[in-house]
């Protein structure tokens, strides 16, 4: 089938790099897929709309994967993540994204690690907005890859934002969110017709010494709080958790390092986080989950 | 190194199935992750170890994978899901897993429908749980496949409960969950550190003509509200959500079969919910998405 649109392609796209994207997309992506499976019918018209459709102006401008790269264990990774992994020019990483999915990235693509450092969040911030637009605007196909997944807590949003700002083409790829990945390998179901009916994910990232959260939506009922990023402000956590009515006997888990072999998981309960978090050391990343579904890891645990 | 172990593990285990399994294990696992990535010793190491614990037990009795398909996009699937899609022997699906998804498991496997109905959810449930006992006690491998994240309202904590109880082996495999998987494929960030600092999930499902739900856990500030299965219950979600304090001009995303090609997404007010699905018909599975963050939709769209 290639063989025959061959000449098509080339009429479209005047130059080798570009017929080489086109050919790449067409045989890694889903009109591949159709025909593989069967479909020719419907690989083939996707074939001709994407002919169709193709224009050098994409090519020209590159493009910004902005990918979710999951919570640790590589085997973890979606195809599309590996997929896009493997076009990339350059990668911008930082400090969540494990080394074993690192290293499945494209052996040629320029590596930048931009892990944030805590005290100066919102310059580089603004630096890794930039390069991203920068990088693309050379023509280069920019893998912006972050742990989990990067709409919850991966300020991909506003990483996008000014790829949108300055018209050039991007895709999101989900991930599994870190709060997935070490409840499902700690055995803590999030919901739970038993316990939980509803799940909630906030950050535990201390700014100017306090915690920045909205504590009257922590300590309803039947509900599974899931903290990302609680390690530091711990105390603060479980001391406002308590002065704001919950029960300091309710369950609580932490989970390092959740889906590697690194992984440990401690319960306790709000009241004993500080003191369990004193004597075991946890190191980050580190999940909190707080509620009722904790008890059952005790019976689910399997990891 | 396969062949240097041969003898050790037909010593170990008597049978061709169990050897089977075992070599498979350790071809598709970590074990070959540690060889082809360099690490030969460590790989070694690992295989002494598997080979030390083999047991013929786990063969025997069988074992449960219980794993997430995903939202939708076949290409969203982890590398852990198919693995172990092929490696099934029986697989119970629901409704919420593609097509092309379920195209995905090993041909050979046995294929079980258990989408459940509405109505007589909780007979269901505890049919599916005796199910997945049966089969694994026969000593086969059994994959229960569901939609998005099992342990997200894919009542995974129950079915594994049922294992535990029995001693039979089981593993989870998180999934990409349907929030994650809309929010990136319509461009609406999850958390934004603008607009919200915390997303709630829940699930809009209809009981005795009533929602469930915690009203004042979702009319909290700064936060992102996703509902599962909302589509019934629009018309209630939206007036209790005006009724417990949220502002009628909140914004409002419905995100019918989200990461598809047949996916639709609509922005409006939760005011407007009913009216614009009334207008629209949307089809299941759609996703509801309340909060400042849908507002970036109209720059962030790329799908």
């Amino acid at each position: 089938m290639v063989g025959r649109y061959r000449d098509a392609v080339k009429e479209k796209l005047p130059t080798l790099k570009m017929r080489r994207r086109f050919w790449e997309s067409v045989l890694q992506g889903p009109i591949a897929d159709h025909v593989l499976a069967g479909r020719e019918q419907l690989g083939e018209q996707a074939l001709q709309t994407a002919i169709k459709d193709s224009r050098d102006e994409v090519v020209t401008s590159g493009e910004v994967y902005l990918v979710g790269g999951g919570p640790g264990d590589p085997e973890l990774l979606t195809f599309k993540a590996l997929r896009l992994m493997q076009q990339a020019d350059i990668v911008f990483y930082d400090r969540l994204v494990s080394k074993q999915v690192l290293a499945l990235v494209r052996k040629e693509a320029d590596q930048v690690y931009v892990g944030k450092q805590r005290a100066w969040h919102s310059v580089r911030q603004e630096e890794i907005n930039q390069l991203l637009v920068a990088e693309a605007k050379l023509g280069k196909r920019v893998l912006r890859l972050k742990g989990g997944d990067p709409f919850i807590f991966g300020r991909g949003g506003e990483e996008i934002a000014s790829l949108a700002a300055e018209h050039i083409p991007f895709q999101v790829v989900p991930g599994v969110t870190a709060a997935s990945g070490c409840a499902s390998y700690a055995g803590i179901p999030l919901t739970h017709r038993d316990y939980s009916q509803s799940c909630i994910f906030v950050t535990g990232q201390i700014k100017e010494g306090e915690l920045d959260l909205n504590w009257a939506a922590l300590v309803q009922p039947r509900q599974t709080v899931v903290v990302y990023m609680g390690l530091r402000g711990l105390k603060i956590l479980s001391q406002k958790l308590q002065q704001h009515g919950l029960d300091a006997d309710t369950p609580a888990a932490l989970i390092q390092q959740g889906t590697t072999e690194h992984q440990k998981v401690w319960v306790s309960t709000i009241a004993d986080l500080p003191s369990l978090a004193q004597k075991e050391q946890p190191v980050a990343p580190t999940m909190v989950i707080i509620g009722e579904v904790v008890k059952l890891h005790k019976s689910l645990a399997w990891f």
